[in-house]
């Protein structure tokens, strides 16, 4: 396992306490090529693979902006234990027609996972359009559990490299994490 | 002033009572096309314009991306009162060398409101290097409050576009601003 997912881990479990600190933000770039960036939810790791898993819906922009670029950054910020990690990868977008059945079936578990607050969302009107009068229309009959909702996406970031700051400390701690030509894990203390 | 100027000073004085709530991610674009993200303190607006104050070294990665694309997303999230505002905008960096008088004033003023920790970073040594072993490189003279080093930024963001989303709600609010051909706000309420 890289060696940076236990950090990872370990800051996820020592913030536990506060909702928010499974909340990081995601930057992408626009067609225009400018950058976009929102806070996603962590929906925890694919496996054990060196994968973040988010979730968004097939309507929103940054679906859009990843089929243009597929490269993104999250900054993740922990109050708590006052660590930042930035993660560099590459988005992969996994909706209803995917080819691969193994990521397939991912996208499906992970839809059953979330919250019926949380799937409702999918079947709310299109996002980022005008406001829709319609209050009825933000009370959707639920949508079945079993059964992820064609809008509904899977997005998984794969990560390459990692820059790990801990504020803590005199001076600050921080560390590249990067891959060598074999895909082994290299380490690297650098300045803050 | 700006109508999402007001609601931003709110949310920042409701969730004042949390120093991370001053911090927010600043999405850039690499020389690559890939984006970048990290975390930045906010140091408040210049003046009353639709500027936010973030200060950074001449010898950090955003600084160069900045030279390449001058565009960049500010996403802040706010864990009191669950609320996020993204800020669309460009990138301006006031260095030693700035023509603008006013805006260099600016730089130095906003050098001499630094803590001692914070004017202190500035000397040490440069940043995402491998790490100094020298530990009294992180241990330098204090500088002189009165004049900024050379390396010392100031960076505004000159906002044109806000998306707020407040997650409480049923459902969610969420509206945009945007200028009009006569540079008036315009308020968008969207569907989250």
């Amino acid at each position: 396992m890289a060696p940076w997912r236990s950090l990872l881990a370990r800051a996820i479990h020592k913030n536990r306490s506060l909702t928010y600190s499974r909340y990081f933000q995601l930057a992408t770039v626009r067609a225009d090529g400018r950058p976009a960036n929102r806070t996603v939810v962590f929906r925890g790791f694919l496996g054990d693979k060196d994968q973040l898993k988010i979730i968004t819906d097939s309507r929103s922009e940054k679906a859009n902006q990843i089929q243009h670029q597929a490269w993104g950054e999250a900054c993740w910020y922990f109050p708590k234990t006052r660590e930042q990690f930035r993660l560099v990868g590459q988005l992969n977008l996994i909706g209803a027609a995917h080819p691969n059945a193994g990521l397939k079936d991912a996208r499906q578990t992970t839809w059953q996972d979330l919250s019926d607050a949380a799937r409702l969302q999918f079947a709310w009107p299109h996002p980022g359009n005008a406001r829709t009068d319609d209050q009825e229309a933000f009370s959707p009959p639920p949508p079945d559990p079993q059964h992820p909702l064609p809008n509904f996406c899977l997005l998984l970031l794969t990560v390459v490299q990692v820059d790990h700051l801990e504020l803590r400390g005199e001076p600050q701690n921080r560390s590249l994490y990067y891959q060598d030509s074999s895909n082994d894990w290299i380490q690297q203390g650098v300045n803050p």
